[in-house]
């Protein structure tokens, strides 16, 4: 597989470039540009295009979309993450977060601009797609990783309530964005999506398992934003319930498990290379990732 | 016209029962119902359902869509405004606002779940709509209503800029949905929407005209939100910059100009009855609307 065709900076670029027109508050331009770029690993909208290209990717432009749309919703829900009356984090991707470098108003604000950018991209696709109702389709898997009852905004609605369903939090919190990675990447291509949910959940599992690894066991400088915030927040860990050890055992079983629900497809070998080398980033320096 | 075509209740209260399913987490399920219910006059909704079907409304399922989706979009724009960091607002629709009565967190995260739930209600119509790629322009014009560089966000980010153009402030704050209504209308009726931005954008500052009249004139308990917020924030008004009759022979203009713009359709005599009976509560108690 052609690992440039799993890069979307150029569909980001134009969505955000879309947003920050001439008619845009200059300082509100700058926040939507600061809060997307440069970006992280990019993870999720890399897992869409792979998924969407081992079914035979019939319709890049609307992958294309839904994968922009996917990390834009990323983009937003890490701005409002970090909010004062959230996270209160100051550090994000090794420079301030949007909030400590541009104020509450304009993070609040550019966090909602994000989620609007992410569907109008969506909405461009219905207008030029040449399957205009598989991007109804697409739209849809996206919303549900991101909205209530079951995306994002659930997630971090389970941390206002005083009984919570640990794995319902996880599942919302972190799996859902990566179930709508794989199961849009998979509409997107024409195939049926629920053959794909078991991938988006193993592997936001794992990511879940490996963030709080990393928040047990890094330093702020080498991850790039602050550490401790789980223990602080007394939040469940994967660290807290099994031990260093048995977080990365289960961190590996949450990769195999992923790899192995892989449906039959035409890419399916090269889609398991692209989830080995892409999980090899979710283990710490110094522990062996079971690809590798 | 039929007035109940101009409701959408059910479909709002159909896009609330989906985002808040068995696995949303209570209260923010309880925060989304309460921001919905019981809503304001609905004036943005119903005008884009009369806008469709002064054209024939063929797809009135694409048209609730929109509708609801304007709305959710604007009750999400209220609570957010009415957060802590931007008017601090503590009474709404005679009720207290989102925040003080379920907290920030809640209050920032149900405008989020609203924005998506309101593309989720579009992504919807796009599966179902005899006209899906209809849908992606009616999506492309709410999004332009409520994101960046010109809807809703970018109004309130005029806020947090030291140079303000009052113009495009205003447009974005109040005009920019309302022109996502009309525009959005005709092109879910299969209309040029271009025509309809005149007939949105006069409303939209009739709309800010008025409620910079009821700012500056009524007690909270009648309106039922707070008042003077203008003037405490040192905010540009109509009342302070033309005086309050000055300010309401705007109002009477900005309608005429409105409904002069109306281009000519099979409905365009009922759409008149229906902005003119709309803007009659644009005025405050006492002060005669041209229309009456």
């Amino acid at each position: 597989m052609n690992h440039q065709l799993l890069d979307c900076e150029h569909a980001l670029q134009g969505a955000i470039s879309d947003a920050i027109g001439p008619q845009c508050p200059p300082k509100l331009a700058e926040a939507l540009q600061y809060a997307v770029f440069p970006g992280g690993a990019r993870v999720r909208p890399r897992l869409c295009l792979a998924v969407s290209l081992a079914n035979g990717g019939d319709d890049l432009r609307l992958t294309l979309a839904a994968a922009c749309a996917i990390e834009l919703l990323h983009c937003a829900s890490l701005v409002h993450d970090d909010l004062p009356c959230f996270d209160d984090a100051t550090l994000r991707r090794g420079k301030p977060t949007v909030h400590a470098a541009f104020g509450e108003r304009l993070a609040v604000l550019s966090g909602d601009a994000l989620i609007v950018a992410a569907f109008e991209c969506l909405a461009r696709a219905t207008e030029t797609s040449a399957n205009p109702r598989r991007v109804g389709a697409v739209s849809r898997l996206v919303a549900n990783g991101v909205g209530a009852p079951a995306g994002i905004c659930a997630g971090q609605a389970w941390e206002c309530e005083q009984q919570v369903d640990v794995s319902l939090y996880h599942r919302a919190k972190t799996g859902a964005l990566f179930v709508a990675s794989t199961t849009a990447g998979a509409a997107a291509a024409g195939m049926d999506p629920s053959q794909w949910q078991a991938l988006g959940s193993a592997i936001g599992e794992a990511y879940q398992v490996a963030d709080d690894i990393h928040d047990a066991t890094a330093q702020s400088e080498s991850l790039g934003k602050q550490t401790g915030i789980d223990v602080a927040l007394n939040r469940p860990s994967a660290v807290r319930e099994l031990g260093l050890s048995g977080a990365v055992a289960r961190l590996e079983d949450c990769i195999s498990k992923g790899i192995d629900s892989i449906p039959p497809c035409e890419g399916r070998s090269a889609l398991i290379k692209i989830v080995q080398k892409q999980s090899e980033r979710f283990f710490p320096e110094g522990i062996r990732c079971p690809a590798a």
